[in-house]
């Protein structure tokens, strides 16, 4: 069956608003505060999932999970220096209490390394104490100045997940960005999200950061949009807050840090790159519901009513199985209307059950993805389920996969990429000296931004030169039209 | 044994802020925010565990989670006016993003009463859609100009459980309202939390509320805190939001609501009530570590790591078992000053573990609350770990409720109740004739705050007059010293 992408992939941006919305996801653009959006029941299970396995993620490998407070003092946020003049822009200051004003301003956290290494500077006195892996689940505000978006670009992200981690030395530091890349992968992975790893440019790192590594990902209208970020911040936080710990060889010295964090943004790409004209695929994996029953009516009230008890039969079977399903029996809506929004609600698997169904003691099973229909047995059905569960999770996977890496291209001409940008947007990889200035050069030139040298690729460049200056190329450089 | 309760009953104050940094529990005064503090990694447990009891009280009642943004725009906020003036003074605003001037204030919110109302009136339309039950757990904001206290009275309460109900009459929504209060008892009766149950007087009530109804409970020091309330909202909000919906007669007119809410109140008790002058004693159903076992180290080194192994297969058995367990085998600490940390702690069990343990197959298992200990026989040993915690949550329970009773009082005199509410602190209940001039008079002499009327008590006072004015009862009243 061909599946139609029509709306999703040329109208995205009508088709996430649409989505979110009917789908009873995110209510966005209607909150009287731009760039903020309410969380509805069923959106806030999608987004409780995500988070469940990244916590599960965490928590087995020895991170803990805390919650520092919301406000930051003024002097605080601005005691790292590169760190404040990245964020000075888009910070929000309560500075009123009551009808009082506040003796100092007080910033909405955009992120917390301050509030966190001002902290740990108290708790932690020497390397006995460390590693030490802390995160927290929390809202962060960004004052964007840039076009809002819903999940995408807001101004209150409330599912920020931000890991904080503390370390004698720079290697044990730099090991650490190394298993977060890790834990964030096995994420991806397990969410069936498509993803490319860069090291940012020195001018586009988080700023206080050693380096910066990313996450990226293309989203159905080929643009690319970053999903996570791991920073090596070396010594620049705890330097700042004059925080020093007693090393192993009995010297005092500063400790090196790491931070790294995923948004809202994992359950807009969780929405987005499932998607077809009748909306989103809500992935298995953290699908609030897994499977949909909705009976068929019969004229004949009796056997209608048999249905209905046949169909309620089926549903305890599943939850037996810890199948999370529900049974839509309203009688006041068509089984037409019923698929439509099921379909858009994305539910993985709905099960079809009238008159037949129940005479031959099968029930008829269609996958969300293919909308591809089949008959079961019902002693099967659970087995059944789960097998196509697992098969739409390694089917969804890979379509996304194919959809990305169809729009990653190579090429060793500035203008070719410059067209390619313009015209189909997506990513180009191009040699590269490893010089800014011709990265800069690439970004002004081409007019999209610089993701970073791809760490997951290993093509031979050894005879190729720079895009730019025509130097020999150091390695290679991603570019692409971004959020 | 006789427990001592020095501290904590004379030194309350001391002894919670001991325990909350000691036990790293809630790191608070050392974040440069007044009334703000930190949640460590073993508090979080305990506030999370909380937090999921009553969210599995509320999902399985047909309340379904949301969040909604934090911040309230000041018309939003200002709409129902009541409600705005009982909050006014106590509101923290943003009026700055970047270096730029807001041009609309905005709240952090103090409760989400308006901006809930506010969504609803999109969402719903007909008496069909009702009831709706939701709720959201998350921080609010109090500019208190009282001395604040860790967890008890915070400038951000961090763990405010808000549910807010919608339903298309009066009576509707003064049933759920019994539901809600019935939802609070169990979750207080699972941790084991005494409470009183009492309607508030008119002049304290919720801003914007027809009735409230309150949760209250006796700390160590004997004052009362008020743990929980229910609110009755009648029309107010939905009025202020001209929000109406399709009645099931076909009219149209303003629909009913109700809001309740716990906080971090709660793990404040959790960790007040059941403590003594080695620290608290936390609840079984929510602590984040059930048991902890201690090996008793020996001399010889090849029987030091006989005893560890063995300590190793009893932490094995008991995980197996679904129970929380930790086996502290630090080399560097010695045993005193293990049992003295994990009291600090207050892990319900400790098991002890030395050369003859492991000998006679046996584990010697120490109660927390009681300080009392036996020996077991290995394959005891899961039975008698469930078998002590059930019986410690009963005893704690039991206990905990004797101290509250003793401290309820009765008095039909004027001046004995000042004087015991001024010497003892507790409750004093009084026979009031329902006139709020004579329980302002009350609040007045006394200088007591009146908790309301008893909704869980059947004294008989139909021979009784008004403590105040002598003219006959119609009710008892409730007085206290509180926080």
């Amino acid at each position: 069956m061909k599946l139609s992408r029509e709306k999703w992939e040329k109208n995205f941006s009508e088709w996430l608003d649409w989505v979110l919305k009917e789908a009873e996801i995110y209510d966005y653009g209607r909150y009287p505060v731009k760039g903020m959006g309410v969380w509805m029941p069923y959106g806030f299970k999608i987004r409780q999932n995500m988070l469940e396995l990244i916590r599960k993620l965490l928590d087995s490998t020895g991170h803990e999970e805390v919650l520092f407070p919301l406000l930051i003092p003024e002097d605080l946020l601005k005691r790292e220096s590169e760190h404040i003049r990245g964020f000075e822009n888009e910070v929000y200051w309560v500075t009123k209490g009551g009808s009082e004003d506040l003796d100092v301003k007080l910033a909405l956290r955009p992120t917390s390394e301050t509030s966190i290494t001002f902290m740990e500077s108290l708790w932690i006195k020497s390397y006995k104490q460390l590693p030490k892996k802390y995160y927290q689940v929390v809202s962060v505000f960004r004052y964007e100045t840039k076009a809002t978006r819903p999940l995408i670009r807001l101004r209150e992200v409330t599912s920020f997940k931000e890991a904080h981690t503390l370390h004698e030395t720079y290697e044990d530091a730099a090991k650490q960005v190394e298993e977060a890349i890790g834990i964030y992968k096995k994420f991806f992975d397990e969410l069936g999200i498509p993803y490319m790893l860069s090291k940012r440019p020195d001018w586009d790192k988080f700023a206080g950061a050693e380096y910066t590594i990313a996450f990226d990902t293309i989203m159905p209208d080929s643009r690319v949009l970053q999903i996570g970020t791991v920073h090596h911040l070396g010594q620049h936080f705890t330097k700042a807050f004059d925080f020093k710990i007693q090393r192993k060889d009995g010297s005092l010295d500063y400790p090196h840090q790491t931070s790294y964090g995923i948004s809202d943004r994992v359950v807009a790409v969780l929405i987005a790159i499932n998607g077809d004209d009748h909306g989103p695929i809500i992935h298995p994996s953290i699908a609030p519901i897994k499977v949909v029953i909705i009976p068929i009516p019969a004229k004949d009230e009796q056997i209608a009513q048999k249905v209905i008890n046949y169909a309620r039969e089926i549903a305890e079977l599943l939850k037996s199985h810890d199948i999370t399903v529900i049974i839509d029996d309203d009688m006041e809506t068509t089984p037409g209307e019923k698929f439509y929004i099921w379909e858009l609600k994305g539910v993985p698997l709905r099960i079809e059950i009238g008159p037949r169904e129940m005479n031959n003691n099968t029930v008829f099973i269609k996958r969300r993805d293919t909308l591809e229909g089949k008959s079961v047995p019902k002693e099967k059905v659970v087995e059944e389920v789960r097998n196509l569960l697992d098969i739409m999770k390694k089917d969804l996977r890979e379509r996304a996969y194919q959809f990305m890496r169809e729009r990653i291209r190579y090429t060793e001409d500035l203008n070719e990429a410059k067209k390619i940008l313009d015209e189909k947007a997506g990513v180009v990889e191009v040699p590269w000296c490893g010089e800014n200035s011709c990265g800069l050069r690439l970004e002004e030139v081409t007019n999209a931004r610089v993701l970073g040298i791809p760490l997951d690729e290993n093509k031979d460049i050894s005879n190729s030169k720079c895009i730019v200056c025509k130097k020999p190329a150091m390695s290679m450089l991603r570019l692409a039209k971004t959020y």
